[in-house]
């Protein structure tokens, strides 16, 4: 195509309200641009890029055995209803009335009328498994819509429901899923690792991640340096040490001392001219089981996931002033494990090498040092209820475990019976029995998927787009596009670029070359063809890498030969 | 595909909701359920034929210049306040608020957003024409939702918008998009035309529906016999008599008559044994511009559109009983013209001729008959405000207009200035004047096409789809599935079609050959291949169309090539 026909309203500043890069760049590279908050328009360069993710996305569900349907974003509340999910979900889902007075919702996601579908079109084993997906957008209200399309309220969304018989099946579906999706985002050349996630409180171990790695990434992934292992951070287990039996002969004798308005760790390891890790953080959280006590090291941090899942409880938060007093008798930041009585108490695993700790006294300025376990206070429980570091060692093999940073992208989930049995979504076996299908559901946010892309590979230039999803692959610029020799070797190389199947922007607009070089990058393309002096002068073109690297010079004979050699290398 | 694969739920019954042939065959097909009133999901059979249908639009869109991107559907209300539509639209626009409180809609239609698009990122004459089109959702709260996805209050459209700096450059984009549709229409094998439609209160004459001709259709189409005039019965247009010069010798004597209880046209005629066309329909009208009495020949039908054109009105419709009896002192059905006076009267070209007429006679029961222009009343506005039937003359060529039944299933309109004036949508021009663009905006209604496509051709069995459309091209159906010849050959023939890229579904069910022949004639495959004794016995195949004729036997060994051959025949 001819950039001048071309809409890319590409800008020369950043817009003052892009917080990531991946916003910043796709609107800069005039891909999208906001309408309300957390509200988008795509532009054509933008669809195209979309375009490309969705058909990789669609071709790898196809091969995976996906069927691909269309269901309503306008939803009937009776449905919700019926699942119990009117009443829980929050605001995020976006309800209104239609003529009629009827409720209705915007589809924040597809469960209940996936599961309404089926109920009513599948009866035997016989038609089971199935898949069915769609790519179509969702509407969450979410209460800070940020980052562009990478958290907005209107996105665009594949998700895929797959329908068993039995818990084998279930896992063979979910098996197929993961296969799936490694392939697409393998085939949409992003790195990225596949991460154990937390279930929730559906349970089960059937539940992961998938993570386009990028420096700027919220979440943050722990892998293994040996092993495979890899989870996300509410997730990821640690091995539990060995147990260590205390020597008394170490312990040094128990003081209280002063701490003066010294409330957090490092005030008070600077104050006592400990180490963070000597001491330990005692924290007081509301259960819907009643006020717990957890103590980890205090380097360490609480995972509040992990001792929700130990604990098996429905609701968990970190409690009120006034709980915390009632347990410690003294105000937040002067907590500790002496004495505490009527109250369950777990303490992680990170602490049962502990040798002459210092925890907060239960007294308004007041900690104690030296303390140990067994001679100062006991603990039943002890769990892995922090977030793993790097340096941690893995459950699965013993090797120290790193982490790194990653945007979620897709997320695959078990679900079980939690859906049909509450819908009634029943086949009859080989037996003629009623049975409740199981479930599984698989999503992957397009849009999103295409900004962690920028944010995997961009530099101060612009975007740095992967080749399967690059609007173009290559750029040809006209370095003058009055000089009618270099336009029509520009022109021919285009044309055959074309002949070839090749994707081809061509820079026609009559605009300085220092214009067009910084569009050219900005907008990512893989491949810049440069036509200018030299074409004219020794019958050469240049041929350049968007990644970097030295600019090729070429016969123009050769030309569309040599770009479509370039093209076929690997990492190009 | 293997049919046992695939989630296609047929049912034996017509549902009992299906009101027209369409939704009856795609629910009975298992293309469509219905979710809500207007509200439906699409299954794996239904979303094949919209993909294709889709792809084709997009083809030819981009073919024609067009730009694809994809516009919010959830609109902040602003913008439609800044256009003066959110107090004007009625209600099917369905308006709801986020949790902020904040106004928004579900778009019924984008011009707004385009509009505010364009006008942030087009700036100069340089960056025109351009034509931006998306392929989306759009929600419109029918107050009576009905046939299926024919006239849905969910549906997908393909809307397109130009932008051009001047009128030439506006009909150009217009003439694009006329072909485009034109090509469109053809790719997907339906049999249409492209009629004039009216354009309203905006004007001009830059308005064509693309109507897909089917005897169940809701709309009239006008057609000329002897030339390529094409117009709905809003718009279309009746040649202008010649005018007749009345003949006073032929008046008979002016009589009223008692007609006890005779109102209609029918009563009246029948009651004093003339022919309705002897009769003088006369209607009243409230207009923005005060009463109308209107007059039509009793066998004409009288057109709103048309009148509200003549009279430049903003609003137009039958008068209430207290209006009619106002004027002519009569209740409903006894109105005349005679005698009235400060009331603007006009009556149809039509009436020119008449001699002898009988009218209302502006008094409860009673009518006149042998009423005669001139000598017994005047009239000073003759026009064509009446709806043209078969047997009217062509405005361009004389000849005789025929009707015929259609489906609405393109709208191509000259939008002019209206968007972009109100939203202050501008460009500079070469002397960097500020100039607002001209408009046009162009739909396709996706669905409504393929639900089109179905009345347009099907019969007693069910759907009979057109090849670029149809779900497969092919169904190879093993007569008997446990008899492992049958099924051998019938696989062998299904991987050799899919070998050669045709798109072939395997009926691999083990169900009796009726019901395996009655889903494959409901779901309409083009082409269908028998493998049943003959193939064991004689090493022959069956191949038949769906759309009639006779089967064909052919060799196990030639049947790729032939079934080949059949689909690259025109017309199969």
């Amino acid at each position: 195509m001819r950039y001048s026909q071309l809409l890319i309203p590409t800008l020369r500043e950043d817009p003052a309200e892009a917080e990531v890069a991946s916003q910043r760049l796709m609107m800069r590279a005039g891909m999208i641009r906001k309408l309300a908050a957390g509200i988008y328009s795509t532009l054509p360069l933008g669809q195209r890029v979309i375009q490309k993710t969705k058909q990789i996305v669609r071709e790898e569900m196809n091969r995976a055995g996906g069927q691909e349907v269309f269901l309503p974003f306008v939803q009937p509340a009776e449905l919700w209803v019926e699942s119990g999910r009117w009443e829980v979900y929050g605001k995020e889902m976006l309800r209104l009335k239609d003529r009629n007075d009827r409720q209705f919702c915007l589809g924040p996601t597809h469960e209940e009328v996936i599961t309404d579908l089926v109920r009513n079109t599948v009866n035997s084993y016989r038609q089971l498994p199935i898949n069915l997906y769609q790519i179509h957008i969702k509407f969450r209200d979410e209460i800070r819509p940020r980052f562009g399309i990478m958290r907005a309220r209107e996105f665009i969304m594949k998700d895929a429901y797959s329908f068993d018989i039995d818990e084998k099946g279930a896992e063979e579906s979910y098996r197929k899923m993961y296969e799936a999706y490694s392939r697409i985002f393998e085939r949409l050349g992003l790195k990225f690792r596949a991460v154990e996630a937390d279930t929730g409180p559906i349970g089960g171990n059937f539940s992961h991640e998938f993570m386009v790695l990028a420096d700027t990434g919220e979440d943050i992934i722990v892998t293994c340096t040996g092993c495979e292992y890899a989870a996300n951070t509410e997730k990821a287990e640690i091995a539990r040490p060995a147990a260590v039996a205390p020597e008394p002969a170490a312990f040094k004798e128990i003081l209280r001392v002063e701490t003066p308005n010294m409330r957090t760790i490092e005030e008070v390891a600077g104050f006592l001219k400990v180490e963070p890790k000597d001491l330990i953080k005692t924290l007081v959280f509301s259960s819907s089981d009643g006020p717990v006590v957890a103590l980890v090291r205090g380097d360490h941090d609480i995972n509040e996931v992990k001792l929700r899942n130990y604990l098996k409880c429905d609701t968990l938060e970190l409690a009120e002033e006034d709980v915390i007093e009632k347990i410690t008798s003294a105000p937040r930041g002067f907590a500790g494990p002496l004495g505490m009585k009527n109250v369950r108490m777990i303490a992680d695993f990170g602490l049962q090498a502990g040798v002459n700790m210092v925890t907060g006294g239960n007294e308004r300025d007041v900690h104690v040092i030296n303390v140990n376990f067994e001679r100062d206070f006991t603990v039943q429980e002890f769990a892995d209820i922090r977030s793993a570091a790097a340096g941690d060692i893995c459950p699965r093999c013993g090797s120290p475990l790193a982490t790194t940073r990653g945007i979620e992208v897709g997320h695959i989930f078990k679900l079980g019976t939690k859906y049909s049995k509450a819908m009634n979504c029943c086949y009859l076996d080989q037996q003629g029995r009623s049975q409740p299908m199981i479930m599984g559901c698989y999503g992957i946010g397009v849009g999103r998927t295409v900004a962690a892309a920028i944010e995997q590979s961009h530099d101060d230039n612009g975007i740095i787009f992967p080749k399967p999803i690059a609007p173009f692959l290559v750029i040809v610029v006209p370095v003058n596009c009055k000089d009618t020799v270099q336009m029509d070797i520009a022109l021919k190389l285009y044309n055959g670029l074309l002949e070839r199947g090749i994707e081809v922007l061509l820079d026609d607009r009559d605009e300085r070359p220092g214009i067009k070089f910084k569009d050219a990058d900005l907008i990512g393309i893989p491949l810049r063809v440069t036509v200018g002096k030299n074409a004219v002068e020794k019958q050469q073109i240049d041929i350049k890498e968007r990644k970097g690297g030295d600019a090729q010079q070429v016969a123009i004979d050769e030309a569309v030969a040599a770009i479509e050699g370039r093209l076929n290398q690997p990492g190009v």
